[in-house]
């Protein structure tokens, strides 16, 4: 085994045992990225020589944290003080923040080597699509906008990737190319360092090839409760399978894979009860829209001022509020969303997760349609932890994944029951 | 009457009418500057050179914003590509970023000339204070942490400056200072390269001399429903005169200036109505302490990871949840916060504005204490927009303000409002 296959933990593991240095897991890595780059076009930015004198760097630490060692790619959405950051906008070509992201400070303060960046939509919104290609099938998207952090982890080229998600773009593309991905409850990682798109609904997500993976990130950022394990079997867990207000946009591939993984469960042992949200759910999906044209009026207006040519018509548009959202619906959507939360709240610990779809079926063919967040922009805006897990495939062979969430600030026993379902749930799961 | 006497309102009157240059106007701030900042120690960066440059650029500009050619400071916790940037911590002096803060953005965009940074509390939050005495007595603070901003206003070195409120930062100031201050709708100014202080309350404010100089930056920052005025006159207003839940803790010259200036309001025939807030606003200041120390949890984990022992220890403190926070208590705060914007706002239209104290009261002696926020922080967890107005002096002839407070989105009725009661309230209002 090559050590670019290795998971995150299994790769944390040698370099603990002294069986790999940092310096072979990243040229692994590296070598990967070189065979496989043409076809998957993951990332905007990439300097090996860089890359492997970060490696030895490491690999000279006294001080080990938790991410020591372990190879990350960053989403171009995020501030990276020695490498570039364009959100994929004409506008930004060449820019150099002075400092790192909180994330990418953070990551790095334990111990993580910054690969470099990766492709995404213009802004994580809309416009430019990145170029990046699903590995499981080159004429299909990998899903946006954590396009290139997806695909990327997705075909051996680094254990892990940050991504960020304001609909669906980590939870998605994390479906369409098969891996495991986190967006954790809203807030609890700083998204400092990420470009603004609509702060009550923007956060960092991240990629992994099993809970484990995703754990470690959450460690780094000190997410609440970790150190109180949930102490369940899969036997004992009480999961609401939640088809959604939006269940009519999921095609029979998204549909079999949420049943799937409820029989799958049931045979494990696992209670497992549908779960119809109550009335006021219906209207989250709405307000979600509304929250993020409202926020875009002003996220977007620096550039409209500084470059309206370069900027594309989609954030003028918002900019301009072409939607025609006034105060009164934005209080209303944040007013409704926060009856939500609590109501959703209420749910646990009735249930210990909430299993639903996490995407609406397998990638769409081509790069400019790159899913529909529908089966995650309810979730986003709940500010509740989400955790990708690959489930099956579709007519077309493609993955089809399904996703637990949880409780806000409830990310700590989500990936305790993640741990418990994965292997449940997702046939392929390595190690 | 010298160029840096006027209000931006009455400079940008002669700007357009050509009976003023920027140049003229910019050169006259910087002696006003040159004679005072050895006192009032308001600035950190400042470069005449650079300031004249920009202002000698205006002066050929084609196309004008409404803030063309008004000089303004910008709080060294917001993010400038052409000065560098500090946040008053040792950890970043030198720091250079790429890109401005989306507030500094807009404002260039709008035609601003940024003329430096101004002093602040480290981080906005606590650890080192800044040098900034009160224009009015050297002796005292100008409040914090937007030290710097509000003095330099107040004492005629800029007619506007950019502040943050995360508790309360801006309000204070500016009744410490004898200003006009506001602090808008959460969210509705993208605080974006503004250090993470706690995502769901730091908020951008701004300083000015008038309530037509705070409307302008409002208007470059396109807040909602400012094509649609409130057309009232005084003595239609109904005012609601709010002593609130912290009463107790205001000293004698805070509360009289608050009934004074209900008095003057009833004398020009406006109708004020005594108001006591429901019961579960009497909570609200304790969630505030609560997102606080939860969202300061994350919001410094960067700086503790890469520069320990260069951070305050108040921050080390922050990441290390030493007030022992849980998830819960955090979402029960933003639950209550959620309940109490949604009564509040149910207020209006009864009532245009809530009057309330601005501040403990007169400016509190030396450079440490820079006076309790708890006259503001419950509105700012509330997400409403405030606007603060001198009223009267204390015993001691320092400055008292108050404040009028609207419900979320209605930053346009405020304005319309506060220029309507600012000649009531304030004796010695210019222009």
């Amino acid at each position: 085994m090559e050590p670019w296959q290795l998971t995150a933990t299994a790769a944390r593991a040698k370099l603990q045992e002294g069986r790999l240095t940092v310096e072979a897991l990243v040229r692994s890595c590296l070598e990967r990225i070189a065979e496989r780059e043409p076809v998957v076009k993951a990332w905007t930015w990439l300097d090996p020589v860089q890359a492997v004198a970060r490696a030895r760097e490491a690999d000279k630490a006294d001080i080990r944290g938790v991410l020591h060692g372990l190879p990350i790619g960053v989403k171009d959405m995020i501030e990276t003080a020695d490498m570039p950051t364009t959100y994929n906008s004409p506008i930004y070509q060449g820019l150099r923040q002075g400092r790192d992201a909180a994330c990418v400070g953070i990551a790095r303060g334990e111990g993580a080597v910054i690969l470099g960046k990766t492709d995404t939509v213009e802004f994580a919104a809309a416009g430019r699509r990145a170029m990046t290609r699903n590995p499981h099938d080159p004429a299909r998207t990998p899903g946006g906008s954590s396009s290139g952090s997806a695909a990327a982890v997705a075909d051996g080229m680094v254990p892990l990737a940050f991504g960020t998600q304001t609909g669906g773009s980590t939870i998605r593309p994390g479906s369409f190319c098969g891996i495991y991905a986190m967006k954790p409850t809203h807030g609890v990682v700083n998204t400092e360092g990420a470009k603004r798109y609509a702060h009550t609904l923007d956060t960092i997500g991240w990629y992994g090839r099993c809970p484990a993976d995703l754990r470690l990130l959450a460690e780094a950022f000190r997410l609440f409760d970790l150190d109180r394990p949930l102490g369940r079997e899969a036997r004992q867990l009480r999961i609401a399978l939640c088809r959604g207000p939006n269940w009519h946009l999921a095609a029979p591939e998204a549909q079999a894979a949420l049943l799937l993984a409820g029989r799958r469960l049931e045979q494990a042992g696992a209670a497992v009860e549908e779960l119809q949200l109550p009335q006021p759910f219906e209207g989250v999906t709405e307000a979600h829209r509304v929250v993020l044209a409202g926020e875009g009026r002003g996220a977007f207006l620096q550039e409209y001022l500084a470059d309206y040519a370069r900027l594309h018509a989609d954030f003028r548009d918002r900019v301009e509020n072409f939607a025609g959202i006034t105060g009164a619906q934005q209080a209303a959507a944040y007013d409704l969303a926060a009856e939500c939360r609590k109501l959703f709240d209420a749910l646990f610990p009735r249930f210990d997760a909430v299993l639903t779809p996490a995407a609406p079926g397998e990638a769409p063919l081509g790069r400019q349609d790159t899913g529909n967040p529908v089966f995650n922009s309810m979730w986003t805006l709940l500010h509740v932890p989400c955790l990708g897990i690959p489930c099956s495939k579709g007519p077309n062979g493609m993955p089809v994944g399904v996703q637990i969430v949880g409780p806000r600030f409830g990310d700590a026993a989500l990936l305790d029951v993640a741990a418990l379902v994965a292997p449940v749930i997702d046939p392929g799961l390595a190690g």
